[in-house]
């Protein structure tokens, strides 16, 4: 039987949903207010979960300080008080709604995390708002 | 690889938990203060999950101002502010149970969600009580 | 300098406001659905401060332990899985709005803490909405 | 002995820190990555209190589906998914920091509350920081 | 499908991290401020889920008052305001990471539960680090 | 007017109530099982107040990084994974009772905050009992 751990952290950024291959008014239509050109904001709480065996020695399935570090070098300073569209080389050409601002952030990781382990994103945009990649 | 899109919504509701098979004392050592012919309330807390693909134009799964729409309209105006027992036609055969809430949740909504999308319910009924249907 | 210490707990209970001495159109206008005859109900989250000097020999203000319990035996008992209207006695000629509740709450409980020491009722009828009793 | 009514809603919305008399270093210098050009944003979590007497008939201090109203009307439809430097016009000559909103917030506010009310704001920028406007 | 109902209750307990076969300087390389040999502690946030059929005449899972006692008898009374390293026996030879925990926690409760219901334990040791066991 | 600003931090930690000057049976009968020769211990939610007018040319009472800083520096290091009676000077001679940690907290950062700006402390022991101080 498996065991997973979840470390949160929250980054602050800015965003706005747009779809440049559509004309402004479709974009207002299915984007609505979020489709401010002038961009509006989340503090994001991101869950990371890790899954794998307890190590013996550790009682560790990870150590959550490595975890810590893992997020905080690769996607805290990337993402944190920043504007996603503009600053983050990843949505110049991708949309950054929560789904693929999850999918964004479990590739990044997933290579920093050795791969006898599962991974999973959980993503709140708002306390009301989540995402979870990949589902199960 | 799936992702799943969660909304959270409350709604306010009286109930009360009671078989009317039972005798009156039946009712009260299985329910307890739950059976309180008067009725109590709580804050039902409710998550709605849809899981499926990403769709390449939006990066949504589900517009969740769409999903937002279908549960005011279809479970918290029909929930909210109300006497489970009394008002909703579910449960004047159904004992309101929070499983049982969550499984009359989820008939009412899924017709309404396109089928290729899954669907689970989560209800706090407290802040320390919750169900999830179907687990998975 | 006065220090304050906080105990919070829940109760669970139906209500319905309604003043008997209006037309039924008139509460209904007034109150919306919280008029609702079939009542409807929340989780209350409760948190009951008490200020005064910490004492020398034990460190506390009050010891939180005794509070609770006299919380719990004239608040909770009272309370929880309750309907408001019908089965509390303050509430049969009281409108059972959250600001009646609190001011119901701190008559009940100030004869029971030792006069030196201030109370104050803090309530939450859900998350969203809350009272304060006696504001300074 | 007064008693407070609180109302929360949540705003989503892009800003930056800034001061224009400053010269861009000193703005990095004391608004640090708060002064990205490109802005990044929150989820906003704003309390109202309003404090006064329980009005006899309506058990209330202030009926806070019309405070919610007033909140709705006011601050979400003006605030929420904006960019506060640049679609706010009150922050086109004043620096958007959690205070200075909190000030605008109640002189927005004050003149649609009664007189005989006392108002008060209480905004949290993030889970962790949060900001009074009036302190007593 | 199955439906699945979850209780949480918290404890408050001391601990510490440490392996006795490893060195007092490599404890303190893994294990870091963990380590202290004097023990720090943590507010646990426990849930415990249970999952299987709906009962069709009480409308539960598994009754939530029943669960809520074998949790108080069998791991509150025994964990809360404890020092797990100490005061708990299975922690004498076993490392109380939270995922150790979690397991312990399982294998108490798992013969209590009735077998045809699956359990799984999720622990908060802090509101930022949580593990899930058995994960699915 | 004067506004507040308020930083929210977390530390970790175990202690015991004790009065040396009782016997072990007086000490068990008023602290109860807080009384736990082995320590237990919480996670400690730690509000930091600061209220005073806001700067005309920076918009901050005080600017929250300055503040957060001198938290960590004073009080996070010394009360982080520690066990409050042994590793802290301060309660070497003080029971360390949530109303005590708040206002030996309060003495350290006094002396570190600027003289003109009001300071409060507000700590969690755990999610259902806090203390405030001082309490105006």
């Amino acid at each position: 039987m498996k065991t997973s751990v979840v470390k949160k952290i929250t980054f602050c950024a800015a965003h706005r949903l747009h779809n440049p291959q559509w004309s402004e008014e479709k974009n207002k239509i299915i984007f609505g207010k979020c489709n401010n050109p002038h961009y509006h904001g989340h503090n994001y709480e991101l869950h990371v979960k890790v899954t794998g065996e307890i190590d013996k020695d550790t009682g560790f399935v990870m150590d959550l300080n490595v975890l810590s570090e893992i997020i905080k070098s690769n996607i805290h300073k990337k993402f944190d008080h920043k504007n996603l569209n503009l600053d983050v080389e990843e949505f110049k050409t991708l949309n950054p709604t929560a789904e693929n601002i999850a999918v964004v952030i479990y590739n990044i990781l997933r290579p920093k995390i050795q791969m006898h382990l599962d991974l999973q994103i959980i993503l709140y945009e708002t306390p009301r708002n989540y995402v979870v990649y990949p589902e199960k």
